[in-house]
């Protein structure tokens, strides 16, 4: 992609309002563009990272056996008043009126949805168990929307529900699931913390929260050190507390292991069992032909939260240090020098060749643009692209180019032939 | 993707209230869910379908230098008042209160959010041309929904907006559309006729459809035999026309050469000068410091009527004909004996080996499910897959199996050897 045909319109102005550095980072590397108090357009550098983001979730999702779909963001009245969280669902609902002045609403979440698919086409205990899934959008009408797209109105999300026969297949669902999104967020380059958590509004008695590690998160644990390090299944068992939960008297974690850190609820699970199958007549026949009322979970992560919550992990004073997974693009290509033919015509090259991603895999930035070496310079830094080549007439003077790595910043003198080849593997 | 485990309730019945092949066809192959008038979940067969057409769709708009983002579903109403268009818009569009009684709506069309993206970041004429596009979710409040997703409420598509800075660049980009368009649609399996439009709605003094051919089109198309060969530059000048525009004395195609077919819209091409940029002010400065007024385009796709447009256009008594590239999988491997154990060794052999997608690139989808011979064959005849892989005792006593091409229900028999080896290379 060359930078100058791409709207990535990175500024050097820190907006007053924004409160955190993600926000002001997505501002200032152009990748979203506020449409109203928590509603934003999401910009071409940003829509990169939630299609990384959404195609790590879907690959884990296929891997338990989960069935992607799109429910829809206008749903009738009638399904909530059913299940009965329409009156208790509060001002967060945007309700709506459509031309025949029907009762519609803009779906927060889709446990009625999802419901009243499978007990359309669901009759049998045969076909359970059921896991539907989808990333899609959602809105929730905030009182006070902030910083940013952590706490926006118009959001993108993955949400899965599960149909089970019993509680012990319920639970084992459960228990894939929640390995299932320890993976997912370490494939982005992130450090899950598993958090025992209160159901609130989907209801239920079995629920974690999913955190990751963040100085600037809200929310403070308390966990064992061995988390860190610990696997998948070890993580079910070694779960950290927030702080209204942790109790030091009867904290099971050793002093000398305790860790303390802030951290940003990023997924949430939840198992309720048949409280929504039951309110909404949802049943299968079981063996003898008697009604079943499957056991049900829901299970969410916040796709658009996930880009913000990333950020706030993961950046210095310079700008986004993105984790390969996730980063928008995989390399960037700086031409300091656009007057200069011979820089030209080897960034061109280099940009020819790692750009061809039938070979390389890889996506390449290449910066092109007619504006200075500080500049330009500081968008790399600030948009975050975990590799930088950096093309300049004094080094091609020695017939090398710069090879950086955002994160460590380690800088490598090779030449464009050793650059193009460390990618092209 | 294992049949058993795969969300595909299939039907032999028909709804009455399905009046087109292609609506009655979603319906029994269990794509759609009908969630309200004009609103359908997307269950996981046609998720597949729209991820195909979306990514040919995103190829095709890369290659034209398009950037891609994601505008708001949610809009205020400010922005459609600056247009003008607001008021006008009449009761399509779906307008919400939010909960501190600001005026919003549901977008139906994005010209307004792309003029204001545009002008928040681009001041100068350096920074044209420039088209944004998406693909997302939109509302239109139809009175009488109808046919399906064909025409329904809640509805994908792709939309693009372009900025240039005359008439003759606007000109330039609105062909290197047109012709992305017709390379988009072929590549979907399609025949594409670009035919002169109104702009309606939306504006403007150079419009053009792309219909396609199917029997059960809502207009009637006249066109020039040559248009079903024309390359991409010849259809830019081969028009045809619609029965209201078609005049059989002064039309230009030669008699012998006249054919006439029905279509269905699937995309539409708007040029529409400084309509928006000057109704929002939304200008750059040129060379010399003046106000320049960029001259813009809209470019319409319908993600989610091309699914049924597809199917309308390709299909039997049996069920839907996916054409190879937008099929939901490439191949479906029919295990007709699940207890013969020697048909069970061999359809598992071939389903790992055609669905380690690192080395094939293809999906399958396996029918393993309890069900008898006639229905499996008639639900994998209904879904469409391209190709069929049956497993059956009385072949396999021989050693052979049948792999069925599902267009022409030529059925060769051969080793299971030979058939991996056919999708391996």
């Amino acid at each position: 992609m060359l930078f100058s045909r791409f709207f990535a319109p990175t500024s050097k102005d820190v907006p007053s309002d924004a409160k955190i550095v993600s926000h002001r980072l997505m501002l200032r590397s152009g990748m979203i563009s506020q449409a109203a108090s928590g509603i934003y357009c999401w910009l071409p550098l940003a829509t990169r990272v939630l299609d990384k983001l959404s195609k790590i979730i879907c690959e884990e999702q296929d891997r338990i056996g989960a069935n992607r779909v799109y429910f829809t963001t206008i749903q009738p009245a009638d399904l909530w008043i059913e299940s009965g969280r329409y009156d208790v669902y509060g001002k967060e609902m945007l309700r709506i009126k459509d031309r025949k002045e029907g009762d519609f609403l803009y779906s927060p979440t889709n446990e009625e949805q999802a419901t009243d698919v499978f007990r359309k086409y669901v009759k049998s205990y045969k076909g359970l168990p059921t896991i539907l899934y989808q990333i899609h959008w959602k809105f929730r009408d905030e009182i006070r929307p902030k910083f940013g797209v952590m706490r926006g109105r118009e959001f993108l999300m993955k949400d899965g529900y599960s149909f089970d026969i019993d509680f012990c297949m319920a639970k084992k669902t459960y228990e894939n699931v929640f390995k299932s999104y320890v993976a997912t967020f370490r494939r982005m380059g992130l450090t899950p913390v598993p958090v025992q958590a209160d159901s609130g509004a989907i209801g239920g008695n079995m629920s974690h929260e999913f955190q990751i590690l963040a100085d600037t998160g809200e929310s403070t644990l308390y966990y064992d050190r061995k988390l860190l390090t610990a696997s998948d299944n070890e993580l079910m068992t070694t779960y950290a507390v927030t702080d209204e939960k942790y109790d030091p008297v009867n904290s099971s974690i050793p002093e000398k292991d305790l860790l303390m850190s802030r951290g940003i609820e990023v997924g949430h699970i939840f198992h309720f069992g048949t409280k929504y199958s039951k309110a909404m007549n949802a049943f299968v026949l079981d063996e003898k032909g008697n009604k079943l009322f499957p056991e049900m979970g829901s299970y969410g992560i916040g796709v658009s939260r996930l880009v913000a919550a990333i950020i706030e992990s993961s950046h210095d004073d310079r700008g986004i240090i993105w984790p390969e997974t996730v980063a928008p693009f995989d390399i960037t290509i700086l031409n300091l020098h656009r007057r200069d033919s011979h820089c030209c015509e080897v960034a061109d090259e280099i940009y020819r060749a790692v750009s061809l991603r039938a070979s390389s895999g890889r996506e390449a930035l290449y910066d092109d643009r007619d504006i200075s070496v500080g500049e330009k310079m500081a968008d790399a830094d600030l948009i975050g692209i975990p590799w930088q080549i950096i093309v300049g007439s004094k080094k091609m003077e020695r017939g090398v180019v710069e090879l950086k790595n955002r994160k460590s910043g380690e800088i490598i003198e090779m030449s464009p032939a050793e650059v193009t080849g460390r990618f092209m593997s």
